[in-house]
């Protein structure tokens, strides 16, 4: 099944988590004006201790061909790229439902929320550099699904 | 005073805080091995809730002229660049004390530790784009203290 990649929007993307960027939100000036604090844009939600780790994954072409959605029970989790470029963001509804595909803009992150069926990590250019905020201990907090036929994202 | 700036790396950083980075720690094969989990490379530890911000933040130029430190009693600051650029990190023992300044690597971040005097968000390059881990209630957590006569770094 084919699935169209959107541009990613704060509303479409609601359902599933929250939307990390400027422009929305509470601006605040700090440090004698010479900065601007796009204040708490999300906030980590997990059962545990909340750490900060790094990822380096492959990067993706489109058509992406894929089968597996996964979710955390136990914690949300926030990707955010340490690179200006666009990354593929997988959403779902859960087994049986049809996955979402957003791209997003640059200096864009996501926090999937806790227990949200997503895809994984999916940049779409090297090198594919993520800060990832999320729960430290990974016991129990891993969930598959794969799909019988698989979804192809598309531009 | 002049302060000569010093790349940065874990040990000299150690007393201040975590320096977030591929290469250390614990590295995790995960998504069927398209991807590296850097795993928990540091906690953030607040009175709190831990929430996520961006920051944009004018960039600066070396030599680079200072007067004022800062630090946060409630919590920790992780500072994750969304761009490739190397930023500017100044830590210091506290009022009285010459100020030490190291720049990054590329995909390096920096988490100060609870209640360390630091300067303000100093990136080198523009845009100065930072996704921020730090307490969300800003009530009551932040010290300043500005010197008498001014620091400069230089290269």
């Amino acid at each position: 099944m084919v699935i169209r990649a959107r541009p990613i929007t704060e509303a479409l993307f609601a359902p599933y988590g929250s939307l990390i960027a400027m422009g929305a939100g509470e601006a605040r000036s700090i440090n004698e004006g010479m900065c601007t604090r796009w204040h708490d844009r999300c906030r980590p939600d997990v059962d545990g201790t909340v750490s900060i780790s790094i990822f380096d994954a492959q990067p993706r072409a489109l058509p992406y061909k894929f089968d597996l959605i996964e979710r955390h029970p136990k914690g949300s989790q926030a990707f955010l790229p340490m690179t200006p470029h666009p990354f593929l963001v997988i959403v779902s509804d859960g087994p049986g439902a049809t996955p979402q595909a957003f791209v997003t803009e640059p200096y864009q992150g996501v926090q999937f929320a806790r227990g949200v069926w997503h895809g994984v990590c999916t940049p779409l250019h090297a090198p594919g550099l993520f800060a990832v905020v999320d729960r430290a201990e990974t016991a129990d907090n891993l969930e598959e699904h794969r799909s019988d036929t698989p979804w192809t994202v598309e531009a």
